[in-house]
């Protein structure tokens, strides 16, 4: 099955907004086994929408409209396909009620020009929004498939997978089982040529992505069963995990804070940081994760001198002999953060983030990071990056270190 | 002027990379006036990169390429442009050095598949790399003009900025002038009744965008000369001001956090935070901006009771009798945070992020924030977002407004 994806919408030729609707739809459809060979935006213009539709229909089986389904006279994507099948539209009660009280609930008085939104082509099956007033869709005819959904990411995803994806799955009839591996110190390269016998065969497909400060190795297996295909899935990721297991810090959609809080709440441990040139993005990325409270004791971002030594105790000594950018100073700041705060962790983080302030012997993106337990204290000096590492990406990867660091360490108790 | 943009990587239709350059090239495109119909995504495809390269320049007059000028079999990006421009490709011997330096000053092996990017289509102008191996391309012919650039966004970026928009702007011959004016506190609906009659004028034009937690308004003003432009865009900013100036805070490419740093830092003073729902969010986004340090006194994340009381001094009392969701609370922590760090400013927040943790008089979404100086005590109740509102934009939003608030007292200074 080829499926064309085209996005509509004057404000993406415009610039104002990145198309992110396309990329969610072209994963979707891989993992669905559809093909995508084509994908195109388009304004709202009715010449270039009723040309580009019909080209679309005419190369693919399937195309995946988002966008201009809103209640206003220059969303005409339901007009244009509706014509293009032969399908007049008519006015739908159900999905007028609907729209009726989505407004109703809100409060807000609806205007007339919602009830275009219940313009359905007649034999179109309709993909009900639960987050909005756009129903989704779905006209076939001549084994042609023309599926519309509106623009907003949230509603175009919820009705993707609620309405959409379990029905493409029975019409591409493909049974595939997949896994997301995530590792974080070894890079991409590192990671080709560790598993480059098993990424040349195509089935299961092993695939290296490199992440935010990690890399991703994603696993697709297809079989005549799901349960054939499940289990080569499986196979593979022993394979992958007995080659790479000492960098393997979790799977599916995660992050090394989700999985800091979610070992930590399991085993009842709270854990306490002390920043310096991550500037709290440890302490923010923690707090993201809802749930995060139960964990967290305390925060404390020192930038100075002075706040190391006034708030979090790290020695003048320390100060004036080994500086800021050290060893010391980070386990200093880690035992201060952990007694103040009487945590079972504390972690401490001390070095330069740049775009200034790197020397000969610590240039820009050396940080040390100190995790400090009842049972085990450890320091690591590390250099992010190179010259052209920005700021953002520095205090990232050693963010994400500091949280691997602590993870590993509970993970030993 | 008319212009396609063609973007081309497998990687794009997988779905692994969201294709950003598309939305760059849209946005600088549309400041030079020129148009774009027609934008599409192919994967590395013969028959298809040659179908899609014709149809593009039969309708556009720049069809402007991004990736696949790779170094691999399947780059052929610039083969297809060649031979559909009738350019033979040609070993460039000034790109062989080019590249040859490139590998030189790193370090590393080159690879002989790597001067394949030495080849270049006979009269073709080469666009320089500053950051990569592969140069772009410009190919001209029959009125016909197609730019190939390579699809790492910092490469393409680097190429488009300083070797194809000053060309291109004088191509098209328009001379314009712009504004990125930034907004808090109010709502994008709220921007567009108050800014109407602008908005439906032509020239110069008048476009409010929902920013992250804010509304920028975007004003482009054409004219004969680039000075009649800025004129008119000038005055136009002046009348949007003029109506909006209370919720203006900056303009160009900027955040509050940039605001804060860079007010502080040119007034000589510091500030501190007191972060509970926000999780040092605040803290993290102020020290993203490089020269920070100067500004930044001291920042403490305290989730808990304990820590509220036992790190920031706030009163047993006031948590008693007034709770952690409220005025008192925000205000003490923001006066313990500015007394520990004798910083000029305290910043304090306490709320309720979610999901959980909302009652009925604080549901979800509620915060605390205070803002306290030698001079003033400032402290507000704000409800952010509605019962779908995620975590991060409670966050994200509570974060941008404590920043305003800071902001405006040292303006009043």
């Amino acid at each position: 099955m080829i499926c064309e994806i085209i996005s509509v919408g004057t404000e993406l030729l415009l610039g104002d907004v990145t198309d992110t609707n396309a990329t969610f739809l072209s994963r979707e459809l891989r993992e669905l086994g559809i093909c995508v060979y084509h994908r195109q935006t388009l304004g709202d213009n009715l010449k270039r929408m009723k040309e580009q539709f019909s080209l679309a229909l005419s190369r693919s089986d399937l195309v995946i409209v988002t966008g201009g389904l809103g209640p206003t006279a220059d969303d005409i994507t339901r007009d244009v396909a509706a014509e293009l099948f032969g399908m007049p539209l008519e006015h739908n009660e159900k999905v007028a009620e609907q729209i009726r009280g989505f407004f109703l609930r809100r409060g807000i008085p609806m205007k007339e020009n919602n009830l275009r939104q219940a313009l359905v082509p007649s034999g179109a099956t309709v993909l009900w929004n639960e987050c909005g007033t756009a129903p989704g869709l779905w006209l076939e005819k001549n084994n042609k498939e023309m599926i519309l959904m509106p623009g907003v990411p949230s509603e175009m995803k919820a009705i993707f997978s609620h309405r959409v994806k379990g029905r493409l799955a029975e019409k591409s009839g493909v049974r595939f089982s997949n896994r997301i591996l995530h590792f974080h110190g070894i890079s991409e390269s590192a990671v080709d040529e560790i598993l480059c016998d098993l990424m040349a065969k195509g089935n299961p497909s092993v695939a290296p992505y490199a992440g935010k400060g990690e890399v991703e190795v994603h696993i697709t297996a297809f079989g005549d069963t799901r349960e054939t295909a499940e289990q080569s899935c499986r196979e593979t990721e022993e394979v992958v995990l007995s080659r790479l297991g000492s960098y393997f810090y979790g799977s599916g959609e995660t992050s090394p804070e989700q999985e800091v809080v979610r070992l930590f709440a399991e085993k009842g441990l709270t854990l306490s940081t002390a920043e310096s040139c991550t500037g709290g993005l440890v302490s923010q990325r923690l707090t993201s994760v809802a749930g995060a409270s139960s964990v967290i004791g305390l925060g404390i971002v020192s930038y100075s001198e002075t706040m190391k030594e006034k708030v979090l105790g790290v020695s003048p000594e320390t100060l004036e002999n080994d500086g800021v950018y050290s060893e010391k100073c980070a386990l200093e700041m880690a035992r201060g953060v952990r007694a103040i705060s009487g945590s079972d962790l504390g972690i401490g983080i001390t070095g330069i983030a740049g775009p200034s302030g790197g020397t000969e012997s610590d240039p820009v993106g050396t940080v040390y990071i100190a995790v400090v337990s009842r049972e085990r204290e450890e320091c690591v000096r590390r250099l992010f990056g190179h010259a052209k590492s920005s700021r953002d990406e520095i205090r990232f990867r050693a963010a994400s270190e500091a949280l691997i660091m602590a993870l590993r360490q509970i993970q030993l108790k």
